[in-house]
């Protein structure tokens, strides 16, 4: 068997730490030698995630407590809030210039300083390895991938909308000026922080949008889908939260350009995505349950006709955690790694 | 103290049925004289729905069993499936004719025939009927209501769509062109049919569209956005499960016409519910949660900005049950026999 | 029309709190003249409860500034946290001292200092106010609860435990020395606080015990059970948390005295309650659920024959914020006010 | 690589059915050979259960098309119904003497013909191969079932009971007639047949007991206990029904005999699931939650001590679709066939 790689989890205590762990304790390549969890440290992770009882894993430690040198580690995920990670993976760096990391954080996803900066509301402290980061969708960016030191995750709503939209871009299929994302979340989103907005007698039995008009996630859109389009393309998003666990469905309104219709706008992305594992097209007129992607890192798209003229209604549906964190880390990682890029997330979705 | 009106349920043990019973037994100026359920016949309201064994009810009969004439009802209310009901009706008043009805189903919805029979598949059984009825969208058509004999209850998907699109149409604030209702609902509007696509475990925790691009209810809101309008209005609809019981959310995508905003937009609706009882339109920015109008006959209704220009973005919720069925259905009744509007429709929303 | 009670209710903000507010703005004898909710003092009650957007309340204010001489109430609700309420209460009937308490929380349950020290770990700070508390579980102590000033409202889970077992060991129908009651309740019951382990994603979709062996209501259970027996009585008590908001299931493992059956036993609690108002006895061999009692102050009781010869199991349910807290305490209410005592609590029960 | 043995699953149209095959599909040993569902015959996998939709399956067949001796499967999996099963491994083994089955219906799981005629009201239709079933209870029955063409997969009610319960018996730890057994399961373990009581809105934000009294998973328990005993037990076992999907949590309520603590129960219990994969008690005082097994062939077990003096609490959580049945059934095929007994059940659970 060959040598396995050693991997940290900075942040195990939250909800993407988690379950970054629930895949690499079956990935055949790789070793857990660190987590972090710094208001946690000292604990086990048993006493954190009881899941994780049976399994012999290292003591949860404070991130100011590692050396990173001494660790020896081939790859580090950073599942740690915003801000925080530009400092973290900094002195990462500093210390262990050759360690690779992926960023699970919104930190390093925007290549322009200044949409950070205008964003996030300050500037950004390490702009020399936002520079260097590569943006980890790995359907668009994979050669990219394979050779970058430090890449950054994409967010959850943001891959479920690039995945169906960015290739009907790409061939000017579509109207970039007409394009509507109304997005659904479940509850793992919004994170573990003890928050009362997040308490079960606030969020279940009940719907409700957030962030309308003017959501962070945004940003990250903007970037890709103009990139895609070759011109600027400032889509409508808005953002809700469904009494569930996991699970992000994307209901997206385009128009047909130079008359594609809704059948055209089908067949490029069967086409696109005829031979990715991980992206799986419904036939004509079928579209997506998140619950038949629950704990899998598949996306599944569907396409059906609007009786609007000209219109179409594209769907989307992928597990917030896998395949919009921790799945894609991991498939960022294999390929970083140079791992077969399915292993170790070949899990079929848990349903019912 | 008043006499009471005698009123009748017809479809007792379904999720409107019920829901009728519930606000009726505390309504001051009703009595319960008669609960039909076909399959259900024979057995007592409490058998259907435990809830009520408390109560002293009569019995469940079939509607066969009813004798129109000498059962000197005051008011019926038909939450029966569809087809069923035009027939129903058409025999009532035959028996009866000074009989009114409230029709919970979407039988007398469509004025124009044709339409009926497009998107129904056959033609309307009752055609005579069907034309004297009056849609009981009670903030709009409150006069014509007072006088109906027969009240055609609008659909819990369509009532959430048009409270806050018709002022803006009839407004001409906004492109009657570009409107997106992508609409949210709880599974109590699926009925109480035991289908395998309703079951617990194949709709809790997941979230999926259905009926993309072709739902029945569009041919109500095309007939009623287009009287709005003052011409033909075709808007992109797709309704959504979530796993919840209760509850509609609408997001609603509009465009300002002739530099109207979104503040506008705002003012107009405010304007036109400032003293409707059961419309409440959120400060400008706020955005509606349907577990806050649970069991409530409210609407609330909020207008955001979006960071699109000339967009704007309507939220609306309503208890599908409720003012989307049943308490609609008893405000209906309200007007016709002319009880105070809110009488029984009091009740505050159970949340959490 | 009478004039009407002036009310408060401290601790506005909380589940309880809202709860009381939802059944007595429709409560006809009834004005809300404070409301108090120390962390949100200044905001209006639509800020913590938006349901409440459409009515005029009195501002959210701290207790440290009400004049409670000046405010001339009444009767006030406590619903506050533990311990904070023995000073509340001490505070309030030295200025004003007249005034009618009903108490929400654990503090004025145990008449025995002694064993409040016990089971809370301090000395209580009012022990002369306890002294003249009555315990009020309506439908035991109705005759004090008139005459009282000071109320403590029982807890959930024991008025869910005491309703059904007290009157069997009243008429000594079982052996006091084998109660098991296993209990399950909603999240609610835990209150609003922001707290990890109460977060939809970590309390969906799952299902646990806690406080194995060592619950505080035990203390309440000792005390009612022992006095109803006529001899010290010591159950066992599990809780438990159920994936959802609202209702206290408890299945209760006796075993007959005597000879006595289950069908014994079920007359003797069928004769009990025959004719109060808020507790309904199902047909031997039927059991309830809580959905069936949601949003309303009824407990359904049911009682069936185990296998194991002797031995019965009678599940009591209830909606622990009604009939469990805001609803028994309005019961109290009535009583301590001299209004009927059903007054303002007729709501039918929210099912679906 | 080992040659893959050929796998038919019979019923893949349920619940259970599609469990064995989101774990066999992972199985490096075993090869999906057959797939059937009578009422789904001619169908695909993916259009009964949508998450298949990425993987190449045979098509739905009916069972009756089958030719069992031209098929040269290497085992079967029943997931049929009640009574059916009978007539079908009967079928089977004469067509196919050879064929190893694992049965996970109740048919085969009484050893003696009377119990079964006694608890299911008819003639056991297969009574010569009811005696050469062994009862899959692996932890128990180990070696028996590496020797086994057929074995009877345990119930997920009683596996739950059993686990905990049988070693303590067995160590004459524990009152044989003094066991409550008050057990709450999810949704799926009422499986996927179309039935009311099993809407989403009939079972979501409630809860309830059913089969009070006279549940047939008492049959099985009494045999496995009554074996473990060495002489008569009957349990106390009441079956509730929580709105979540997967999981079995069942709190047990026993007296130590001969002055056995909790503590003794603990490290009996301890001691028994030492080395064993799928089981793992929790340090002392510890109660496990559902969730944390969930969609993992974990159990998980925790004691604690009861306040009424010789009495403790013993509770214990599976996933009743993985450990509770087809998790533990493919553990079966493992031993059956000579596989690592852990072989395709390394998931990890999946929470949140």
């Amino acid at each position: 068997m060959a040598t396995k790689a050693k991997i940290g989890i900075l942040g195990a205590s939250g909800y993407t730490g988690s379950e970054l762990l629930r895949l690499l304790l079956r990935h055949p390549r790789v070793e857990i030698a660190l987590l972090t969890a710094d208001r946690r440290a000292g604990q086990a992770m048993r006493d954190v995630f009881p899941q994780f009882a049976p399994f012999d894993l290292p003591p949860l430690v404070s991130i100011e407590s590692v050396d990173w040198a001494e660790a020896k580690l081939d790859l580090v995920f950073c599942a740690l809030p915003h801000a925080t990670t530009q400092k973290v993976v900094k002195a990462i760096l500093n210390a262990a210039p050759s360690m690779r990391i992926v960023d699970l954080s919104a930190d390093f996803r925007l290549s322009d300083p200044a949409a950070y900066a205008r964003w996030y509301g300050h500037e950004h402290l390490a702009p020399e390895l936002q520079e260097k980061a590569v943006y980890g969708l790995v359907e668009v960016y994979r050669r990219a991938i394979r050779e970058a030191q430090l890449v950054a995750n994409p967010g959850c709503y943001t891959t479920c909308a690039q995945l169906p939209v960015i290739p009907l871009l790409k061939a000017k299929a579509i109207d970039p000026d007409a394009i509507v994302i109304d997005a659904k979340s479940g509850m793992t989103g919004a994170g573990r922080a003890a928050r009362e907005a997040m308490l079960f007698s606030e969020v279940s039995e009940g719907f409700h949008a957030y962030g309308v008009g003017h959501h962070r996630h945004m940003a990250e859109l903007d970037q890709e889908f103009s990139k895609a389009a070759g011109r600027e393309v400032i889509a409508t998003f808005t953002p809700h939260l469904a009494p569930m666990n996991r699970g992000i469905l994307a209901t997206i309104y385009v128009r047909g350009r130079r008359g594609k219709t809704a059948e055209d706008l089908h067949e490029v992305l069967a086409k696109t995505y005829a031979k990715e594992p991980f992206v799986h097209v419904l036939p004509f007129g079928e579209t997506p349950q998140t619950r038949h992607v629950r704990g899998s890192n598949m996306t599944f798209i569907g396409v059906a006709r609007d009786r609007v003229p000209d219109r179409a209604i594209v769907v989307a549906a992928l597990d917030n955690l896998v395949k919009g964190a921790s799945g894609q880390a991991v498939q960022n990682m294999n390929l970083m790694l140079g791992f077969p890029e399915t292993m170790g997330l070949e899990q079929i979705a848990l349903f019912p």
